[in-house]
């Protein structure tokens, strides 16, 4: 209770190409600069969920940690982030059950601004070794 | 209202080591074959957060389709994806707000067994032209 | 001292095709099946020095951690690793000198057979804060 | 005896990006534009194992060349390789055992200003065509 963790990385423009090549999410919103100069949010910004993945990073490799096993996430995009942005993933754990060997915990993003740009909340469990 | 559309793709072994590669889940799940041997899953298994960006594919390509903007995702982890599994990503128009230009989402996974892999629910904005 | 850390990976033929891409290691030994077949290891090895910077990992990340600098790594190639194969990297300190702020360590890999594929030593310097 | 070759490369931001995610090394030195910018180099530089891997391109392809196999490899990190730099990495053959079939190799790799950034030396084996 009370834990938390986190895991930081600048948003490159190769992360936002590759991701568009792994998801087959293309919206111009992230890979026509063009359209994107002229939209929403004046430039490409990143996938929100590229960016939600890095809360999947801190679950599965620092707290709970490596075998993790991920039950449900919620995930509210609160502002956009921006190629070159640098994103701090964090968990927070707010509850834990030992019998059914479930782990909860806050999670949210921010920028180098600390500006919060995801939040939410995970649910895991963490298998006996 | 009741518009659905999808997106389909088989996860391979390159997807699940480029998005470890992306995101720096290095879970063991993921990329350890001994470990994930003697895991949970028994195999490695693709991580939720490739398998859920599917879902934006659909949203952010069809339907809504280009220029949406994620405003908040749910995901239930249902049942594991491995490697070499097709995944059908959904989605289903449950309520749309004109006013604020909104549109909410059932969204879904499926495996080539049509076993849901992932339920939850999407709030999209859809800027004006 | 005598502090240690490890890091593994299955090494896929993604992996030895990325390194190559990024390398330009085109060595047939390790991009070419066929004439693989028919050399020195009787099929595709991977790059010795992919599975060397899996001790740049530990090093980098775990011990002595983020914000360690490189000073220099000695290399023994002592077995192929093949496409497939899991490889554990693992640093054990061998010697610390605080006034100079480094740290020699033991570097040595292993695959899945407790088989040494690498064996050498690293110096390290741990900036101040 | 004497024999020299090299092979340059710019290394991108891209192919940080990818090495991490191949490796898994994701030290802020490397991928956190922000702490790198606090930290020793001032920016984010290249892994030394990345600079490193193009001594083995040489090798595996020019000299001794295709078919190769790494023995040892000694490296001494001299100065930092930051994104857009131009590596050179270089081999000069300094010892010839026939009979063992082993090729002993001077390598270093220069930057753009020919300034040393790696310094070692490497011991490899030609198989029999």
């Amino acid at each position: 209770m009370g834990d938390t963790a986190s895991f930081t990385k600048t948003i490159t423009e190769t992360d936002v190409v590759l991701f568009a090549g792994l998801t087959g999410d293309f919206n111009p919103a992230h890979i026509d600069s063009e359209a994107a100069a002229r939209g929403f949010f004046r430039a490409r910004v990143a996938h929100g969920m590229l960016t939600a993945s890095l809360i999947s990073t801190v679950l599965g490799t620092r707290l709970p940690g490596p075998g993790t096993i991920y039950l449900s996430q919620g995930l509210r995009f609160t502002a956009p982030v921006y190629l070159g942005d640098t994103v701090t993933a964090r968990a927070e754990v707010t509850e834990v059950d030992e019998a059914k060997r479930r782990v909860r915990l806050r999670t949210w993003c921010t920028n180098q601004h600390e500006k919060v740009v995801i939040e939410g909340e995970a649910l895991t469990m963490v298998p006996s070794p």
